[in-house]
């Protein structure tokens, strides 16, 4: 053995030697799982709890409430669901000899006081369910509900495995310290922080099950909180993450081993399911992910949105209206990607007020992808509708109504070709104009998901470009020219809107920061038109009350982790 | 004075024996609110301040989170509202002179951990907030989400107010043991029983600030659990409610004045504001509301419903499509009762599977309610929409593609009237309906508004027939006839669904009481058929997510109450 060999085992002693924790092989987890779909999250938990044992790991860890999928919501609240999940814990457990594993599940509080469940990890080991350990912090802000229907753990103790000590943590519980995401917030939620009890038993490792949802920030924070609970408590710390969409939200994986030091040793996959077996006591060097910026997370997201959105409602075929203009041309692109082009198929529905221009580029843009397209003019059933109206209408001038039925006729006939051929429509709506109502209720507010409805329109005009980054495939005109709804002639949304660049700013201070009116006109704009901006977000809850479900990739999106009520008048 | 006079005083003051509290004049205040109109609040409760006191009340009560209006739900994060309500608390607080107060808002945490707010009960006297009382049990189920925004109290102290120590509470503080609503339900949801920690404290007196919406159960339940209280502490108790509706939760009122042995005093009234003063010292005899049978209070729950969504929302006129079935029948009724017969006009929308009753029935019950109704026959707009698609769609067979064009269309033409002359539309379908999801999504499902959402088809037709037990304001033949969506040729409701009874039953069993499949046909039914109603209910998720805000009148009622994931499979 040559003296260079020797430096490196030295190195890598000394990596060793910051490791307290004597030594352990464990496999980090990380699925999509189906909520409520217990036969198929048996399936694939103990297949790779076969794959951790053939391959040495002494440890399974999954995610949290892996059994069920995380988040059953009132699945909850039903006893055959609860029944199903605990049968299917014994399953797994049964699968559990040569090796152990922690699984997420809903466990029966027994006491007479407190919410009927707890949301437990699990300790599968010689085939029975051998230990239980319970969330004590529940998150119910945002997207999150956990304390309708959880009771929170306030007991602790340590899990004694392979006579090794582990602190085992559900998710939240690591989050007793948060990033404040707006100045009225607290960076501590909660009363209790269940590290601080966990430690005065001395543990040697911090395990956390975790279903934790994307949005372009949370990596950050994620990194950041987890990096400073290993390095508090010096101790290694196993992080394993869900991935896979649950309708509007979307699970990033990005599970993760650290070192005592607070350092990163070990990053899995975004957007997808992986496995890593860990050797606590002698780490490997640090492996990371390859880094995406914001907008290319942006798109991983989405697609994962779209794909799983349609595996798990058991749809194939998707289509939308293709109006030339970018917001429908990016959809089309994603749903390409996310489903392939024999899965897409579009409608193009010009009006007498749709540019040329507006027909070509779609043309352009359903040949560049290869995806079927038809062409139905609309003219001919809006003047049907303007007839039918006429003896109501009278001489009355043409005026908001007229522009609705353009767009209510084209969902009309959307969904005619939904119903017809099975695909499920997409909504193009983006979250400034789902934010201020420029969008027709029933019409081109119609779908069964919203794909952009959480990215701002300068956030939709970044990812057009990115997609456009190697060649053009949505037309250049498609995304240099003014937008515009089409509904009159020569119509732009600078009309009755600002320019988008100063809406979503003010936009992004309202509704992400929870700035006061006051507080974003001292960013630098008039204050009369932040109160026109946020009057227009106000009145219009009432559209948003009946919009598709909306794809999550901000830390505020609108939709169930938004609730204002609708009658308020403030 | 003569013997008599001396019988009837002996006897009032056996009735004041039992009351342990020395006396004080309190004024029961039930309001409307509109949540956030913080002038408009200050205002009311300010009128009310200087009545109670011009009438020689010592102290005036109002309901839970009075200034605010319940429930503002994420209003609650903005610090400029939070701002606004204590600045709105102070100036009442100002006309507080010569008599004290009792009113709700939310208050800032001070402590460094736990979330932002309190939800409290402020005590106004000598023009200032003078002390404050935190709500300890913060209901984070069905309708409720509190937790979301407030920490839980944990620590007691009484209000001491003209030499009586009163023990201040708010809301679900009484309701440590509830009524288990279901089997899988838990009767104790909290650790702690704020009652047991005033009790120790010695008051004379409870008095309990509160908003609890109506569902039809909801009286007996409120009433089973205060007077229980009372006798178990042996004290008076005082009980403000709020009233008005917010959208989908209407507040019913009937606030209580129960005296130390359980028995209810006095009684306010339901469905409307009232006024109050008791003496605590010398109770009057028992004053009762009027009873009303489930029915009857289910249509003042309605038109209370209807009648503030549209004052909240600044709207005066409503328009319907009149199909001459039930649904929509109900639904004009209970709209012009609401509104007005000026405010209401409807449209008679005939296709060719419309049978001549239809439209004879619907003309009739427009001419009784002396209503503006014009007759629109769709089928020229659908036969266009039929052309439109003819290339796509070739010689594929008729099928539920068709059938939704027609109730589209119909949804095109109500928006276009809607939009015209500012009318919001009225959705008609009810409970039965948006369960299995036999209805079109952007058709017969449009609406602002869901009347009748919560009522089972069974509980409409029993509404028609309290409607008409006067005389026949809805065609009988309306009522009698089977139920059909008339969208093909001879189709009757019962071609796909069960009778209504039975579908009723099922659904009354799945949905409010949360029974399994096997308990459900154990009441019954065959398996086989149980199984096909629950897979309805849930492949319909997706619709009622993009469903019409629904009027609540049940214990569990479809949307904000009920959470239930898109893409679940169980």
């Amino acid at each position: 053995m040559h003296t260079g060999n020797i430096a490196k085992l030295a190195e890598k002693a000394e990596i060793c030697k910051v490791l307290i924790f004597p030594g352990m092989k464990i496999a980090l987890v990380q699925l999509n799982y189906r909520i409520g779909d217990f036969d198929g999250n048996i399936v694939k938990i103990t297949e790779f709890i076969e794959r951790a044992r053939r391959e040495g790991a002494e440890l399974a860890v999954f995610s949290e409430l892996s059994v069920t999928g995380y988040y059953p919501q009132d699945l909850l609240e039903r006893q055959e669901f609860i029944a199903a999940a605990q049968a299917a814990t014994e399953k797994i457990a049964g699968h559990c000899h040569g090796i152990a594993a922690l699984v997420g599940a809903p466990v029966l509080n027994e006491g007479e006081r407190g919410k009927k469940l707890y949301n437990a990890a699990l300790y599968l080991a010689d085939g029975k369910v051998k230990d239980l350990f319970c969330k004590s912090l529940l998150p119910t802000y945002d997207v999150f509900d956990e304390y309708r229907h959880f009771e929170p753990n306030k007991s602790f103790h340590l899990l004694e495995a392979g006579g090794e000590k582990i602190a085992v943590t559900i998710c939240e519980d690591l989050w007793d310290e948060q990033p404040v995401q707006y100045e009225f917030g607290k960076d501590k939620l909660y009363q209790c922080s269940p590290m601080e009890e966990l430690a005065k038993l001395q543990p040697g490792l911090i395990v956390n099950l975790s279903a934790s949802p994307f949005s372009v920030d949370q990596e950050a924070w994620r990194k950041e909180i987890l990096t400073r609970k290993a390095r508090q408590y010096g101790l290694p710390l196993v992080y394993v993450n869900q991935t896979g969409a649950q309708a509007e939200l979307i699970f990033d994986g990005g599970s993760l081993f650290i070192g005592p030091d607070g350092k990163i040793l070990r990053e899995m996959a975004y957007f997808r399911e992986d496995f890593l077996i860990i050797d606590t006591a002698c780490s490997q060097e640090a492996t990371f992910q390859p880094g995406a910026g914001k907008i290319g997370k942006m798109e991983q997201a989405l697609l994962l949105g779209i794909r799983d959105y349609f595996a798990k409602t058991g749809f194939q075929r998707a289509t939308l209206g293709l109006s030339g203009g970018i917001d429908s041309a990016v959809v089309a692109v994603l749903a390409v990607r996310a489903l392939g082009p024999e899965n897409v198929r579009v409608l193009l529905m010009p009006s007498r007020y749709s540019s040329s221009h507006s027909v070509d580029d779609a043309v352009t843009l359903a040949q560049n992808l290869g995806i079927r397209y038809d062409n139905i003019p609309i003219q001919a059933s809006v003047d049907s509708i303007y007839r039918d109206m006429a003896p109501l209408f009278g001489d009355l001038p043409h005026d908001i109504t007229e522009e609705n039925v353009q767009a209510r006729i084209r969902g009309v006939l959307l969904m005619a070709l939904s119903n017809k051929f099975g695909c499920l429509l997409l909504n193009t709506s983006n979250k400034s104009e789902c934010a201020v109502g420029y969008g027709t209720l029933y019409g081109d507010m119609n779908g069964s998901l919203a794909v952009l409805g959480d990215l701002y329109k300068t956030e939709v005009y970044a990812l057009a470009r990115w997609i456009n980054r190697h060649e053009e495939i949505i037309p250049h005109h498609s995304i240099i020219k003014p937008p515009s709804a089409e509904l009159r002639p020569g119509q732009k949304d600078s009309d009755s809107l600002p320019e988008y660049p100063i809406l979503d700013d003010i936009l992004y201070q309202y509704i992400e920061l929870n700035f006061s009116p006051e507080e974003i006109a001292a960013s630098g704009f008039d204050l009369p038109l932040v109160n026109k901006v946020i009057r227009m977000v106000n009145l219009n809850e009432y559209k948003r009350f009946q919009a598709a479900p909306i794809l999550r990739v901000s830390a505020k999106a609108f939709g169930f982790g938004r609730r204002i009520p609708l009658v308020a008048r403030f």
